[in-house]
């Protein structure tokens, strides 16, 4: 690793990120929430650090980054904003110690949504603000590293991306990361102010449609609400909300395609096709158990079914009804959608769909093998071949997952949590969903969990969003040698 | 597939069961328990429907066995064991109806150990020997199925113990799978025997010790008491029990080469190693997380937290404490060891400890080729590199295992069970463990479980015991073509 590069990156992000506190101060000071102050303060701080760690980086030298500093960046600097955005939960008195500001922050930058703050909507409106910037931030974060930086890395099949199948990525967009980035950038910006103007239309106040919108499209989550899109108990904004949790599920470069003039391309997608199928047929069954069971009406049941289903499949999180009400077939689809995530390229957290495609495609080549044992198979996707290194390297990410996610439900039952809130727990945050079951489900939050508890989850929102690889690679003595 | 052959092997099994009633008549008999006359003619119809479909299916020309058959000569000679077996339940009034009649013989041939009877102590006696017996031959039947049969299908990574590795299967049993059985059923014999004795030793009676070691061998876990082991409340019998439980656990070909002359043979194999290296670490969180919590005494505590470890990870499913009163850390560690399972070549179900281990290694590995992109690594097992064949076919089972689960529990929750409940069963049965938490925990049996559950669970039964492959091919459309 080349730390001094490394670090002079960090410290360009935490810059930026001090810089960008100008926007909630300016919100702070419309609504005078009396937190300008300490917007003003987390800012001076995150700018003054940001300048010192950058100046005691630059050498002159520019070295070319190698594929390991890549993971070193990504993951110090995702811990890194974690420390910004604390910073304004503990000035203003939101939130008093540091664990729960720093699990808040994280939270946010990973895009999860689990929240320790029990009264929301007691939060200054600046503070609230820059909770919702967090969200927004990370997705434009994930959708860089999963598009640009991670296919590159090799990391658990996202290398697919790369070549082997006709990628919009390499076909359409520009090669070089900060093209890339900049391209997708403004699909992101393009479709958050589609979903600003449309929740405005349907009666929400300016500030709730922004905060809203920069937590959809990242699949974050937070609202300034304590009940979430229940507030509003609103069927036009419920579905204006599953339209986006939807896109934003959807690989970006897919978005892109669409916007410069492919108006079928979902379609043509295999991982979209199967994406969309795969929430139809979830949307049904839940619809059809809940009704009856919970909701009287047939429609009512489709529209929590609806929501809730978009809501955990993409692992944004936002929540209309109290699941955990529900018959255990929906609870349990509904932890299912948690394992499945969104496509690939989204921002959508959990295994993502192209993933779970190809392991499901290889256990039925095995299948096949043995009915025919000297036949030459090989797994397709949309009509090719995949190679077996892809594969390899989807299988050991899918067994790390699993590895990790056994370790951490064995720790927070340690910890004293119950069987389904250890289980649920975990989930929630490994795939940076947000609310869970037990403890932590629906109409719960974070605040029971105990502090050590909280940096277990605080390590599972990292280690999801980062897919593992980038957060474990660091862990290795491996790496560090040479 | 050829019918006639598949058949008439079916036909010779069905036969050999019917005769073997003769040993659980002989007991009826001795303790004029009133179920000797529903013996007699279960034995009749079992010896009649055995001659009667050989005969049906003898015609002279002896074509060699292809690998299709074989699959459907495992599978199908299964499930005509569960009726076989099912009959004298019947017949003796012990079980009324065909579900839990054949619930209750498949999860004996499968030697599962999940029950449907609520007052075990009210069986004839010559019933629960008939009962034991299932399980009994259903280990026989295990044993020759994953040493000898499975390796030459390419089943699972099963055929490491064909070549890849020094496979003691391979160098010094006979090669011949009628050879090998008769070597491995020997051994069999000869440590059920051993533990007949033992348990004599310790105050059992005759009939008590027979039936346990009939369902430890087979880590069955059928108990003829009510109360399982704990009705003894004996440290030496819990000790002998648990000490057989994980011989059983261990890979028979290791015992064969133990008795044979290699006194060293369990630290030399690598499986081998791990598995009881698993089961210690597990023993000793599992005592210190009871001790205190539930148990004032440290022995009492590791007594009972080193007979449940071992019945579980084994899959056996004896029982001498309420695990459901344990932690929550006990308990999903106990889930835990659901999953692991014992080792190849085992009686044991679940996942197998070779499998576990290959699984790891191959995330590490991919860990690795994020540092060094380029540097060319193989998994290795006992030093030796694993073929990346046996690898994929690994990966293979283990996707469908995880998909059949997930499938098996939500069917289960759609029945009306629980979380817990509906997750517990099926890993309970699809593991071939039998007792498992919540509505079938370990004082509880499976008498609730409405009958469509009780026929998934059959499937989860049989899917478990024969490797998944061996079931799902017989339902492939390619399976039956040509």
């Amino acid at each position: 690793m080349n730390p001094v590069l490394v670090f002079r990156f960090v410290g360009i992000l935490v810059l930026f990120l001090g810089l960008s506190m100008l926007f909630p101060l300016g919100v702070s000071l419309i609504y005078k929430d009396g937190s300008a102050m300490s917007l003003v303060w987390s800012m001076l701080i995150a700018v003054g650090a940001g300048l010192l760690i950058y100046a005691s980086t630059y050498k002159g030298d520019n070295k070319a980054l190698k594929h390991r500093d890549g993971v070193a960046i990504v993951t110090f600097g995702w811990i890194a904003a974690g420390l910004v955005g604390a910073v304004p939960f503990i000035l203003s008195g939101s939130i008093h110690d540091f664990t729960n500001a720093y699990f808040e922050s994280i939270s946010g930058f990973t895009t999860t949504g689990a929240t320790v703050l029990s009264n929301i909507e007691g939060v200054p409106k600046g503070i609230l603000m820059w909770r919702s910037i967090t969200q927004w931030f990370g997705g434009m974060g994930i959708i860089v590293l999963s598009i640009a930086i991670l296919p590159f890395l090799g990391v658990g099949g996202m290398q697919l991306y790369k070549a082997e199948i006709p990628s919009p990525v390499v076909d359409k967009l520009k090669p070089r990361i900060s093209d890339t980035a900049k391209t997708l950038w403004k699909v992101y910006l393009l479709i958050t102010s589609l979903e600003v103007i449309l929740l405005l239309l349907g009666g929400m106040s300016l500030f709730d449609s922004i905060n809203h919108a920069f937590c959809t499209m990242p699949t974050g989550g937070f609202s300034p609400k304590n009940a979430s899109i229940a507030h509003y108990n609103s069927a036009y904004l419920d579905g204006v909300v599953i339209v986006f949790m939807l896109l934003a599920g959807i690989n970006f470069s897919l978005h892109y395609r669409l916007i410069t003039g492919d108006p079928v391309v979902f379609g043509k997608d295999p991982e979209c096709r199967i994406f969309l199928a795969m929430v139809c047929a979830l949307i049904i069954v839940v619809t059809l158990n809940i009704h009856g069971a919970v909701y009287d009406s047939f429609l009512k049941a489709f529209r929590y079914a609806a929501f809730q289903v978009s809501s955990i499949i993409t692992t944004t999180g936002f929540v209309t009804a109290d699941y955990e009400k529900w018959p255990a077939l929906s609870r349990n689809l509904l932890v299912l959608c948690m394992f499945l995530g969104g496509m690939a390229g989204s921002t959508g957290g959990g295994l993502k769909t192209m993933r779970v495609i190809l392991l499901v495609k290889h256990a039925f080549k095995e299948v096949f093998r043995i009915i025919h044992p000297h036949a030459v198979t090989s797994v397709k996707l949309g009509g090719k071949p995949v190679s077996s290194e892809i594969l390899s390297s989807i299988w050991g990410f899918f067994i790390l997952y699993l590895a990790l996610f056994v370790a951490a439900t064995l720790a927070m039952s340690a910890l004293g949590l119950d069987l389904i809130s250890s289980f649920a727990s975990v989930a929630a945050c490994i795939f940076n969903v947000g609310p869970g079951l037990g403890l932590v489900g629906p109409v719960h939050n974070y605040t029971g969990i105990p502090p050590i508890g909280k940096w277990v989850l605080i390590f599972c929102m990292l280690l999801g969003r980062l897919e593992i690889y980038t957060v474990i690679v660091l862990l290795m003595p491996e790496y560090w040698r040479k």
